[in-house]
């Protein structure tokens, strides 16, 4: 049995195309809440002193797109949260289309062998190339969850969570 | 080469051990918001008509061992959110420590080739090993972050995200 061979006849746990693909569902639900929230209570409300869903919406896109390259490029990226939205939500969403299609570019780059391999995002937080994806898209989740909390504050129902 | 060699010289995107960790992982990090919600409020507080992270953490205790019971037996399990809790935290917090044992047994009779079989959930909810196990992980990221909305709102600052 060749080593291309004995690749294909273990069933993996997950593949890289099926977590693309599950972090990209996450993504776009994301989205479609960034979409149900009117625009000025977007950048506006807060419950508890907490963010507003825009701040937290602009950590997400500081997170995924240059997480990646810097895991594929080993070219340390800054976390810069502070994008210049003037206020207006299309210009965040046509930011997150754009790190939908720089998700797809980057991951494909990933050797299916270096998921396991210890990295530094950001020049600073430790972990493995696996455990580092899994934590961008659990930090989305538990944002977007706060998002979730937001809306129905503001008597908007949110979409279904099971609809990716 | 040997069929268990080959095993052994292939890096998986996670392994088993790993997923499993991650997942507990996230599990006590939930364990700690149910705890530091003072014991009113966590069967009482809610924001915009939500259910209160009380009835949150009886849907993850119906999900969580049960689903992963039901996916190591193939016996399906009725979705149970009705736990006479009697208003007591401590009540609760037993039962996510039983649960806590029940998926590390079940979790180990997984065999690492069948997170990919074809199943369905509480006889309703079609999938794959693996896709199911993100899921239940996934809804308590989700109900989770909601409860950091709830704890901020009631003045009490949640545990830190990134510690498991």
């Amino acid at each position: 049995m060749s080593k291309n061979e004995s690749k294909t006849a273990i069933q993996e746990v997950i593949t890289p195309a099926e977590l693309l693909k599950h972090w990209q569902g996450h993504r776009s639900l994301t989205r479609r809440v960034i979409e149900a929230f009117p625009e000025k209570e977007f950048f506006n409300h807060s419950i508890g002193g907490m963010r507003t869903f825009a701040e937290m919406t602009l950590e997400l896109l500081a997170i995924a797109g240059p997480g990646l390259k810097e895991i594929v490029t080993k070219e340390t990226q800054a976390l810069n949260e502070h994008i210049d939205h003037k206020d207006q939500k299309n210009l965040v969403l046509k930011l997150w289309d754009q790190a939908t299609e720089e998700i797809d570019t980057y991951f494909n780059q990933i050797t299916p062998d270096s998921f396991q391999d210890t990295i530094k995002t950001f020049g600073q937080y430790e972990g493995t190339v696996i455990s580092s994806i899994l934590y961008f898209i659990d930090n989305e989740i538990h944002h977007r969850g706060q998002g979730y909390v937001y809306l129905r504050d503001l008597g908007i129902e949110p979409p279904f969570f099971w609809e990716r």
